[in-house]
């Protein structure tokens, strides 16, 4: 986290910058450098950009949730990792996926008139549209490993192509994304390999954790009307799959694992059906800003 | 979270950096740019650097215990806050943090042959040297807020000066986190005008929560025979107070609010003496590791 740039009207530091107070009522930025920023995307909107389409927000809103939700299961390692290191290092993840979300979410609010934050805190949850993958308890590190395997192969695989959507917004958040996700493949890949290649123990938790995980893989390649009418402006998840399958598969075969034969899980998050984990995470996300809505912090 | 500088052998996305895996066993590598890193001085120790006296290495685990502790409590804040936006800001306070505790625990543990994961899962709750105030719950935004605003005050205070310490390797931890800790301070202050300033409801609230924390002011300004005996190694704390009375009265003379007057807690933290807040805390940030000790995770 260093000073990175020449903004003379920024003072920063890492990725927290403290914006002059004219130019925002907020007591903080986040300045993501040279990529697009949620609040450069909601100026855009008040200043009168297109609105994207009732489809576009649609599935703007599938990709933020994926990242608000998993943002959300990761803050929780930020005081139960292995290691000092790792706590770091899964709390950067878990700011990228939120950091990821709020434009995505920034982006479908502007079609509605809603802010990030009307979507984050005062949606129910059959109004959210994560994929259940995302909604995974932590389990043993093992398991929110095999989890984050799993969605960053995946968001890698999406979000490589969403840079050329025909929506430029879309494209524009997922060239930042891409770079991040990257990296957030390649630390799931080296944690594969360490805990399968580590002690008896770690192996079993590893493939423990794979075999839990997998039956939530199918739900994120399944296409479905919306990705169909959307063209160019999306990605038809089902075109992602060989290549999911063929990069986690080399990892697993590097790493001495089979590919889980297990069945799918019952789907359904795209149109808002959801397992019992999803609940009691809202609540804990949602609890202060629903405790005193619209209370101008 | 963008690439900054331009190192061929390890590719980086933010503060997440992988490092070529011959370089290392661990599957992230965090690396803040210029700075000193908790790698370099585990290293230079491991190559036979001068190690720390007893007393440095005391005096090292009080500033780092102080921002484990609060990187803690901080981390939760990442589910709860009440707004997307400082989910993000304060999950990066409390990542700034972290890293300056992993100095200042790898520092320490240079002395005794310990790493900082031993410093930070396997002491018990008497062997913890932080201060009271950043054991405090969380409580509602307003508390941490108010938390915040003391310990980044007195953290800059101490580390401005710290800079200048006849030993290189605190000076050169402190170098680094200065800079990150003079913007958590803007930060609390922008929040604490803002809650001041905004509905009656949160100037209730801001008023509130430093009275519930300017109690725990006092025992980070205690000299004892350590920050004696250390000289010019260390920074005497009373001689910190004057400073901070006056940067944080003048806030709040902004604020139009009144510095607290209230009577100080009884301290004990430097002697591992804690309040009922710390053994929870500990509990939940050390379950994983002493379940698998030496795991080799």
């Amino acid at each position: 986290m260093i000073p990175t740039g020449s903004q003379p009207s920024q003072a920063r530091v890492g990725s927290l910058a403290v914006g002059a107070p004219e130019q925002s009522a907020s007591a903080t930025r986040i300045t993501p450098g040279n990529a697009l920023r949620p609040e450069d995307i909601a100026l855009a909107a008040a200043r009168g950009a297109a609105k994207p389409s009732q489809d576009v927000a649609e599935y703007a809103l599938r990709l933020g949730d994926d990242g608000l939700i998993l943002a959300q299961r990761l803050g929780h390692w930020i005081s139960r990792a292995p290691e000092l290191e790792e706590d770091v290092a899964l709390g950067n993840i878990g700011l990228d996926q939120l950091g990821h979300a709020r434009s995505f979410l920034t982006y479908a609010g502007s079609a509605w008139g809603k802010t990030e934050d009307d979507l984050a805190y005062f949606r129910r949850e059959h109004e959210f549209r994560s994929a259940h993958l995302f909604e995974q308890p932590n389990g043993d590190f093992a398991v929110t490993i095999a989890r984050q395997f799993v969605a960053s192969h995946y968001q890698f695989e999406l979000y490589r192509r969403l840079v050329h959507s025909t929506d430029e917004t879309l494209a524009a958040i997922a060239a930042k994304a891409v770079k991040e996700v990257d990296y957030h493949r390649d630390h799931s890949v080296q944690w594969v390999l360490r805990l399968a290649g580590g002690t008896d123990e770690s192996r079993r938790r590893m493939i423990a954790g794979l075999a839990l995980i997998w039956p939530y893989v199918g739900e994120l390649f399944v296409d479905d009307a919306l990705t169909a009418r959307l063209g160019d402006a999306a990605v038809v998840p089902s075109t992602l799959r060989a290549d999911f399958d063929a990069v986690t598969g080399a990892v697993l075969a590097e790493a001495e694992l089979d590919v889980p034969a297990v069945p799918p899980a019952v789907g359904g998050g795209r149109e808002g059906r959801h397992s019992e984990h999803l609940g009691p995470l809202l609540a804990e996300m949602q609890v202060l800003a629903r405790e005193f809505p619209g209370a101008s912090w």
